[in-house]
């Protein structure tokens, strides 16, 4: 019988890194894919999805409608267990073989609990990756839930089996979001306009000027001072006086302060050479990095995805803390003139070499192999 | 300020459990105790805890309805949702300065998220153990999730420890229900006549006459299996010919199918010397362990309070695989003929010896004072 | 485009009233349609409709877990809530033209609103009628939710009208469980022995000598006193002397009560002339209706389908207050010795003339006819 | 036992409509009054009321996070589901005496539902109302649930008898509305400087030269088109001329579009004489419409409050279509020609009469009145 193959993508971010997988199930006839879109991954607020997936030829087999609105810490519990509520319905109907999940979001729980609790096998894919913050706990108690692993790196397989996992359900795969940097590589030229395509707020500039790309999320388990922290960033970019392409961010707990700090930047005149977007697809947004000076911020892009194209990145604050690094990476905390230094020093270095520590830009084809092919089990104990 | 510890007792045996260490943190005026009963253990049909709690002398913070009925698999699921929607309320009414959880039942994950999720620190007892299970899932992932870990042993420690958790922030306790059945040790006499306390259908014998104790639970992950399993029990013990005292099973997937087995085993006539009990309070449970010739089925306290109390237990199938043993255990698969052998054989030699595997009666105290005094963080990171 | 019809069923009494409607659509290849099993309908404590639904050769399109254990008044509003959670899921995905609920349960308002607030227009069968509790309020909180009614009598149609409704939406198809009345009538031969077709527990006699048939629910506007209720009527039909059938109540705030009432009874050895049955299909339920001296208690089958089908019937306590009644209804007061003396008296004068006030056991055509063939809108405004 | 009287505003339009009676039944020792602050209420962007909460010297006793985000049909139906699961909650902890809902936003029917279900007596202001959409059906259905009905005019006084409610359960009050008019009719200056009190985006104008007014909310059974209605509006101010203030819409099914519509036409560069708000507190919001030319759109305010204050109405498709105008509406099509049209007419013509027709500015008083004195039951039938 067809194996049937379940994605649930609850975040635009997510959907990069399940898309070169998906793309190498959807082309195989032996298996059925089972694409769930749910959470914030529906939303025009943080990116539909939508246009993006039919845009690559998938068809979608549920939608789930979870997000408790808020963004703050309990309507981060609440979405996930009206994630449990709705995802549960939605296994029940399409009667999967086998459920993937991803990484460390919050709501990403919820899939496993599900999955889990219906005795339906779980993929867990980037695994046994050290980050320091909640998404830690998130994703190491998915570890524990699934049954089988995808992994990015040998260092991921290692601490999944220390963790007490059976080494036999453990696969290096690479990251898959290297899938993304290498397509990005091989086609390096934008769809069109940046501007254009994507809108945005504030002054347009050339992309052949240095520039730096600023994506900042808040960090979890450090409540309340998003806006402090965005601010130290906002004060630093603009000391350093290049033209910036900043990115709104994920909505989690805290992204409503993230938000109101740069609205506020932005409505006292402040924001003069800045142009916001509300998102971009994975691919465009790995083009911009390649022709950026560099990326600040705390996302895992800047320490994944760049480290393989070799661009620059200046780190802020904790919530990357304890994730392996490339050399493309300085950290530095939250502090303006910490910051403006760290860009300034770093960016005039240029680009740094290729590092393929995430991965070689196949996980795609491997996740979906070990998908296919890997034996379903759902009984499991700790191995020591 | 006074530290805020909030327990969320989600069934009753849970609350046996937590009792010695309830009674202790109540006794202490520099703490302020929270108790959250939920779930099942407010439900007449699984034994409302409420008149033992108002007998212990304990008063009610909160009462949270969250069991979506059907004890299958999916209502297992939306238990959990709804049980985090509900607890993240409560969390946030009660304000607690730390949660405090148990062991591995499905619904337990609803308080570890609930609370996890809104930076609450998180204590979990009984970590580190191996059941070989869906159990065990939601034990690990506990553990992934909590910020202080109470354990029960030394290997629990060190299982946890293996897992990733700081050293300093697991503490061994001892199991809490070696608490109950050390107070039982030194007041072994019952409350009264056991039929006229407890109820319960089918024919009354004299406790001085040898006699069994069963129980047996559906196991999760064997879904669908439950009612032949409990058959070959059934007969088994019919064939051994002694009295028994059968307890009907947990809330839980394939209770219900247990239960019909039971029901259908009665109306046919055929339990005609076993005597039906719903519930009991945990002591008077063991007093009629310790009276036994010994405890048949698949429960934990055949193995845990049993090995203490010297009862001899016959442990049928796979739902305690794993867990480490005393002395007074013999295992057998689901076989009528070899489970009525073991019992025979193993209840022939009579009382085992005492076993500190677990603990020595004074865990109660010992997880108090972690909870009052240990330091509470919320940020953790994987120790390799 | 056919007409999809989506039919919500969410209890066991429910699903008798539906059936007719569901046994004509189902026949007709004009329209789809969708049936969804709903709540107390799936679980076995009270009587899982899944094994009627087949043998009726119909296909179930959805299951919906939605029933919060706890028998309570919380309870029954989380339950309402769950089902509005869930059922709009299920609508998403089945995308029906018409919705169809029934009657005044609680949860039907779960439906109702799904399906209004996700501008799918609503069918209410049942409605403008009168009983005087919370059903009440109930039962017209769905006619101010529905688009199209189809009522039960002209008395009926009357009162949605007055209500504001627009006399075109409203449908006179008399009361589909007259249907069911009728199809006994035609056929009223049990298909077999009943006690072993459905087992129950109590003595077994023959019902060719005189009994009573006993159902009594909860009220739920009377919490607190369902104990007390079904004590009186428990010693009534003891001094009374006749042998009987008693039926266990509907799951509602208050059933646990009422169960309770009768187990103690049973248990007490006082139930020795009283065969307590689970549930039993509508059918056979009527043959025994009509084969018995009269029904006792407060549900409405002993005003609506007795009075078609003549049998007396003693109407207990103020759930059935303001229900247009057939010759065959006497109404007592909770009180031991006039409900003794009401059941004495009235049995004593034997079968009542048939009575076509609720209809004449063609509503499920009609019902069937007006789904199909009615304009479907759902704008629309208090008509005076 | 002093009456305890819970108020659950779900909306920062109802906190205007019940903050006359919040204030006066606050000012009353002899009653306790329950704050409930819920929905939308409580999320900055829709206006998060707690500031304005404090600065009235309110206490809220609960905050229920319901918002399903997505602003369509599904999440409208499930924000219900989640609302009635909290709400049941927290009147089982605040255990009210009575609970107050008002209008008919489709959240309301949770509230009702809630305390209706645990038999706790329910008031509802503003029944009786036509509207003509979805708001209808919930406004009735709402009437149909409450024991208690407060009516603006005895118009609707009228309406909810004829629906079949006991005369003497409904009170005329006036509309709550009028009191915040009034009072601005007393103290007609703004606090300060319009545009740095209330931030928004947009040019600034005197607000001494004629200007326009516009809130234009999405209709509910018009998903779909709120785009193309919003367009339609937008066009016809910017032929009008006039510079003008213009309002975000609620959170509803379609909002999102509406929003939309608006940003397209401000990054287009198109809305060059409009400043857009977010919200303002009622107050204020009524003196700009005292001082403006006219206000425009689908607003109920321009019916209701405007009607008192005499300030011309330009009303714009069949949002409140049937509602009881006074002298100062005129009503006009989706047509950009003919809402053009309509406002240079009806403004040239100036202020309009003062109009009594929806209360005289004491609603509050009579509203606290009613909830402090009248008898409460939850028992009711239809009368008739």
């Amino acid at each position: 019988m067809t194996r049937k193959i379940a994605v649930v993508v609850t975040a635009r971010p997510s959907y990069g890194r399940f898309r070169s997988s998906l793309l190498t199930l959807a082309a195989r006839t032996d298996v059925q894919t089972q694409l769930v879109l749910a959470g914030s991954s529906l939303l025009d607020r943080y990116g539909n999805i939508e246009p993006i997936v039919a845009a690559d030829g998938l068809k979608v087999d549920a939608r789930v409608h979870m997000l408790v609105e808020g963004e703050n810490l309990i309507t981060s519990a609440k979405t996930t267990g009206l994630g449990i509520i709705e995802l549960s319905s939605v296994f029940s109907a399409l009667k999967p073989d086998v459920v993937v999940t991803i990484a460390d979001r919050y709501e990403t729980l919820a899939t496993s609990i599900a999955a889990s609790y219906m005795n339906i096998p779980l993929a867990h894919i980037q695994g046994g990756e050290v980050t320091g913050n909640i998404d830690e706990k998130v994703r190491h108690a998915n570890t524990k839930l699934a049954d089988l692993h995808l992994v990015a790196s040998e260092n991921a397989r290692d601490r999944v089996i220390r963790m007490g996992e059976n080494p036999e359900s453990v696969f290096v795969t690479g990251c898959p979001s290297i899938d993304i940097a290498a397509d990005v590589l091989a086609n390096p030229g934008l769809k069109g306009d940046l501007f254009k395509l994507y809108g945005g707020v504030g002054p347009e500039f050339s992309l052949d000027t240095p520039f730096l790309i600023i994506l900042q999320h808040p960090v979890t388990t450090e409540f309340g001072q998003a806006g402090l922290q965005i601010q130290k960033t906002l004060e630093a970019v603009d000391a350093v006086g290049l033209p910036a392409l900043w990115f709104w961010p994920n909505v989690d707990a805290g992204s409503d302060e993230t938000s109101k700090g740069l609205r506020q930047f932005r409505e006292q005149g402040r924001a003069k050479r800045i142009h916001f977007f509300k998102n971009m697809p994975p691919d465009d947004f790995l083009r911009i990095c390649m022709k950026s000076a560099g990326v600040v911020g705390n996302s895992s892009v800047a320490i994944r995805e760049c480290s393989f194209l070799g661009v620059p990145a200046v780190n802020i604050g904790s919530r990357q803390d304890g994730r392996d690094r490339g050399q493309n990476v300085v950290d530095v905390g939250y502090d303006a003139d910490a910051i403006r230094g760290a860009i300034q020093r770093h960016v005039a270095n240029g680009k740094s070499p290729r590092d393929c520590l995430y991965g070689r830009g196949d996980a795609g084809e491997r996740i979906a192999e070990v998908l296919i092919n890997a034996p379903l089990r759902i009984a499991k104990r700790l191995q020591y």
